[in-house]
């Protein structure tokens, strides 16, 4: 079976061309390939198939073998893909998901990609849909308790719960010890990411990822999107902002009513064939 | 450049050819395709070159780019690699490494490496050497407390120290926090591996692998080998024995004056080719 290891900022997958090769189980082949030490490994599986109602389907499984709605990262490899294989021959093209059908636009330059941007889905402010157990229309600028310390908070529902701390300086914080509490705290029923945020000036910041189930990652895309609506919900950032993670560059625009564009580089990192499969 | 992902009981390495693809600067490679989310990733690489006093020489790089003096788990992957890919033609030949000259042999049925066998390293018992800062000519069944709660070990060095605790069960035993503790305990100067052995039988045990720098990992094969030499040492265990670490199974042979050799699989992951390098 032929593969191909892709990543963007940093998130890793295993992409497979299920037109050409049928497979049967996915969440099994999942655990199989995204396995680290036993395959070629990464944080999740896409395969791609044909649609009816897009110009192409991606199928998306984490590392642990459930099934996954969208990965912001994700996705942006996908297209890389599908256009580097000529699956899609647009650079303009819909993509169907589990999260419903994504809109994709591809910056080529001589046949070859040099970025991906995706509509992404819009963020949810009420606190009973996040959920947060508060008070109010939102959850904007909200404070809790950790260790005797009192931390401003932010959280909004883009996929899954997003927490943002705008801190003055990373070196002051401790994101394992913080994240793990946060994402724990039982003003979150369903748990939290949590993304830490330097603002450098109002186009660009430095975000640092806590994952819920996952703890310190690279990147999080809904969570550099996530950054910034509340940034620019509160007049720190406008509405198009550099985001760096630790695993890459992704750029965030927020246009009227909150629609959110995301825009980052996908890098293929080799192509391949499984031999123990 | 062409690699091949391999793994030995779980301990995974990228190989290249460095013979037909020569390679300038070894330690930035390792550092770059081990990288798990930036590239293919692994706990090595491993470049073939031609030697001038053996049938072959392997370069040995860990993940964190500093040359590594040879790998038990990993030259098994290697022999397999030179004889898949025809650089060596025998089933008995010899490899060259920064820790000498090491004998191989290969079973294959059909052309297909079924197992491989490695003459390791004498084990050292001298105290002194390992270092161990006890009285004695070995370390044998000492006794060191960890939160007030006395452990029997016996140490020797094999390549790295490596500390061995038989255990009745390893549910009794916290591996990440009693592993830890031993490492660091001010009784070894360099630290130390530590193993930890359930007896089955004379002829079988398990054992639980703690890394000194790597802390868990799901085997190591010099510690495997350690485990088997200190067991048949105090009589509990034959001088052939199968060892079930976590990631697969080693069969370690005891003879004369301590000499070792451990045999086991190699399974070859992927073939590829590198975009991203």
């Amino acid at each position: 079976m032929k593969f191909t290891k892709m990543h963007g900022a940093g998130n890793d997958f295993v992409l497979l061309n299920g037109i050409v090769e049928k497979i049967d189980d996915y969440s099994k082949l999942a655990l199989k390939v995204c396995n680290r030490h036993f395959s070629v490994g990464g944080d999740g599986m896409m395969v791609v198939e044909n649609s009816d109602i897009a110009d192409v389907k991606m199928i998306y499984y984490n590392s642990d073998g459930s099934e996954g709605e969208m990965c912001g990262n994700g996705i942006r490899c996908f297209s890389k893909f599908v256009y580097d294989n000529d699956i899609v021959d647009k650079e303009v093209f819909t993509v169907e998901t589990l999260a419903g059908i994504q809109t994709i636009w591809l910056e080529v330059e001589n046949k070859e990609v040099k970025f991906v941007k995706v509509k992404m889905n819009k963020p949810i402010f009420d606190p009973k849909a996040i959920p947060v157990l508060c008070e109010g229309k939102n959850v904007i600028e909200k404070s809790i308790e950790i260790d005797r310390k009192e931390f401003v908070f932010s959280t909004i529902l883009l996929g899954v719960p997003h927490t943002v701390i705008f801190i003055y300086d990373i070196k002051d914080i401790d994101i394992n010890e913080l994240g793990h509490k946060i994402e724990k705290h039982s003003i979150f029923p369903k748990r939290t990411n949590v993304n830490f945020v330097e603002v450098k000036d109002k186009n660009n910041i430095n975000v640092y990822t806590w994952e819920r189930g996952a703890g310190r990652t690279l990147a999080c895309g809904t969570g550099c999107c996530s950054s910034v609506v509340i940034g620019n919900v509160l007049n720190k950032l406008s509405n198009k902002v550099m985001v760096k993670a630790e695993g890459g560059l992704i750029e965030v625009e927020i246009k009227e009513s909150f629609e959110i564009f995301m825009k980052g580089k996908a890098t293929t990192i080799c192509v391949g064939e499984f031999i123990d499969i």
